[in-house]
């Protein structure tokens, strides 16, 4: 048996003795701190933590996991204790724009990002050649219509459900979530919107950008909600940009943000660094 | 006499030979271009130039003037044609915070901004210990009630007029000018709106920005129109923020981005380097 | 008596149970962590450790630094727990460029950096009409010449030492510290060099900036060592440029990355967020 | 037949009437100016110029560059006219990392980067499963030893004048050029060093950026000159990091600038926006 590395990330209401808790339970059973932050949010009440560590060699990790969740319980957190090697599974979705999945697809290649692709899907045919390989990663192609869109979420929530996918990824999928299908995956599925929320909500935010004349743009990572390009932010950036710049210059330069924003929420995510807070988002900085 | 420093700027329908036709006056007169930008909107058909050049010494300015009014009337052209060491005069507006006025006096003091300014008018009496010194820089009390705003904004702008203020300037001014006011100030009024535009329009913008967990704050220097918060965009710029920033970390943090993004919108203004274009702007780069 | 707000900081060797001794203090003491951030650096084993907490009403803070003190012993920890009401004084070294101590008196003066600035030392006498105003801090001119060195550089250290001050900071101050200076005032005082380090080390490195063409020009705030810009880094910023920018705009546009670089630096510092690791610095973020 | 685009670039000695000869040419053939861009160097005297133009249908391209090789002949012109629908050709050198070669091909097959890559070099063998397909493009495994270095940049050489290579670009070609391969394709090779120059030249500038603890990290794109890392600089841009950071963290960070930045500076290149000025380059902005 070999050590144990381990991630706990947990919200509660705030109240004396938590860190002091929790500190305690890993000295106890031998454990050993690597890093950790903590946020409390004055106006919530509530706070926040995020602690890796290891324990030593052939420590049983369940009764860690038990022994954390009797204070959790006294606390009444969410919490979740994860292996550091446990490699999710997240299911894509596309519609016609590659620039994320390949971006996607490349990180995992290299193991940047450490999880497994387990399905992509899409409202539009597999190209015959595309810019990237997708191995032997299934692909779906579900064409969806505004009469077919209650069977078309349906089928692609199964596809989700029987993959064991922890987290869906929006890689520039042009459909709107129905809002049973966005409650459904509440809280574990990351849309990437091409704008710097909420500046340009909803259709078209590089024409509308270009439109109003803004000197910067940017993307915006964000999980999923009933709100259209409401849900709570991960991850925003900007580029600079100039008068010169048609919205086809804009959509260009767009690509790089989104494809880099995207996959930083993607990262922090899997790395158990975001924590909801309401309408908001707990991210500890990697 | 010495040799002229003047900057050319015009905007006007694009046809083939406008180029040819300034160059040419400028060789014509001796004169020797040292930097030029030049841009054409093919959305709008407009063509956007700017010019640097320098007259030999004792080369008659009005003359040159002339000859370029009548190029300009053959092209209708709105054009302008200043002499580089022509100190503008504006007048800024204040109400209560002064980072944007203190930087800007600042910049004034050093000479790094080539302009005098003419007054200070404000809405609230002048402060018994400032954190800047305005020397004798003559300052308004202009206090204003719903009632008082059309007579209060009359006064204003004749302080404007008789100053011979080339621009106006708010720098964080927090009364929204009447429709007549901003119609009177057209082209030649600076707004400094602390948020993302469009992004966070009308009251505190820090506020709604920490409401909504944006990931990064910014400021954007605008002219003033009867709109509010819509005018044509001269400059914007962002900082990162995080979970842990309440309300204050954002206004303190914005601070830094407001007073240099006012303060760059205003040397570039008074550099001639943004022509209007509609309702956006052409800021050529310094 | 009210509530105490401290903020606690220390490093040292790193083993298991620190966070649980720790926070188990504040916990029996009746305290509150209202934040935490914590680092353990793998290659050289230390951990760093940054706690914002509350004691209760009445709570004797004496005897908690008594009972921390003990802690701190058998950890080995370097450590301090101050009052985050406690304002501390600094001394600003200055010369001709006064940019730089008019953002900090600026900042100050509004309350933003909550410190007191306990005397100003010039190489250069008192302008006549300063920028700025420093109302009753005393100034002191000190000349210095190569003859002169050692005797100027004791009477400063005097007026540091006289006025209490626990921070020094060369606000674009051009003399160089003999390395008795330096090592006088070790972790203890912030110099801003006006390059992204280690690039253009030593003179004019705007001028050296100039001639190698970069595309960004920076600024650096790093605690003052023997060796000359080579201390560790606090702070760092940058700016893109472009090729048209001379020598003297690159000392106009860096001197704003320069005021806001060494204002963050010296906020760090003061909010205890600056811990040293051999020559690098840790940084818990604000 | 159809109207022509075309860009023109030259650099020259600067002299009254330059802009209005060339402005004048382009007029009499019935051309149309789109955009322009001029830039003096008053240090070195020398004048640079990009204008994109498009001349009428059936104007012929010949004629119109025989009239402006006479105009710069008689400035002593350095010049380029090009068809803005030219695909150049380029060849590219790779070892082991391949995040920049990817990049490079999903933009160029995306069509966002407009060329051919005719041929990849690599002193590393195929790998047999990438994380990219470079479809037909030859790949030709190069090894290299201090032995046979001569013959092999005499091979890779041959490749580059074979294939019809406008363009030399090395995305992480962990080999030093030889000062005669370096001379032999002077402008027209581009580096990706993986640090913000002047800083951290060399070998492994992640690690020395880690040992020196600096608060970002960059990449520089620039021509390769016989001088190892002092070639003029086309592009860079930083990312900020933070003091938990390892080598390997900076190592993934890294990645995204580099390409970003290697992918920019090709881009400049083939749209004649690199101007070389002595060791310096003007870049026109996109």
């Amino acid at each position: 048996m070999t050590a144990s590395h381990l991630t706990m990330t947990f919200s509660c209401i705030d109240r004396p003795g938590i860190v002091a808790r929790v500190a305690g339970l890993i000295f106890d059973r031998g454990g050993s701190i690597t890093a950790s932050s903590q946020y409390g949010d004055v106006e919530t009440g509530r706070f926040f933590m995020r602690t890796e560590f290891d324990l030593p060699d052939g420590a049983p990790v369940d009764e860690f996991r038990d022994g954390f969740g009797a204070i959790a319980q006294s606390f009444g957190m969410e919490w979740q204790v994860r292996d550091r090697n446990h490699r999710p599974k997240i299911v894509v979705f596309v519609s016609k724009l590659d620039h994320c999945i390949a971006d996607i697809l490349y990180r995992v290649g290299i193991g940047e990002l450490k999880m497994d692709i387990a399905a992509i899907v899409s409202n539009h045919p597999q190209p015959a050649r595309a810019h990237f390989d997708i191995g032997d990663i299934p692909f779906h192609y579900l064409p969806v219509t505004r009469e077919t869109k209650a069977e078309q979420e349906g089928r692609a929530f199964d596809i989700v459900t029987q993959s064991g996918a922890e987290l869906v990824v929006l890689a520039r999928y042009m459909q709107i979530f129905s809002d049973a299908m966005a409650a459904r995956l509440n809280g574990r599925c990351i849309n990437i919107h091409h704008s710097f929320l909420p500046g340009f909500k909803g259709a078209k935010p590089y024409h509308q950008a270009h439109e109003r004349g803004v000197k910067l743009i940017g993307a915006t990572a964000h999980y999923v909600t009933g709100d259209l390009d409401e849900g709570p932010i991960i991850e925003q950036d900007v580029e600079r940009i100039s008068h010169s710049d048609t919205p086809d210059d804009l959509i260009r330069k767009g690509r790089d943000i989104e494809r880099r924003v995207l996959s930083r929420a993607i990262g922090f995510h899997i790395d158990g660094r975001v924590l909801l807070n309401g309408t908001k988002t707990v991210v500890f900085p990697d």
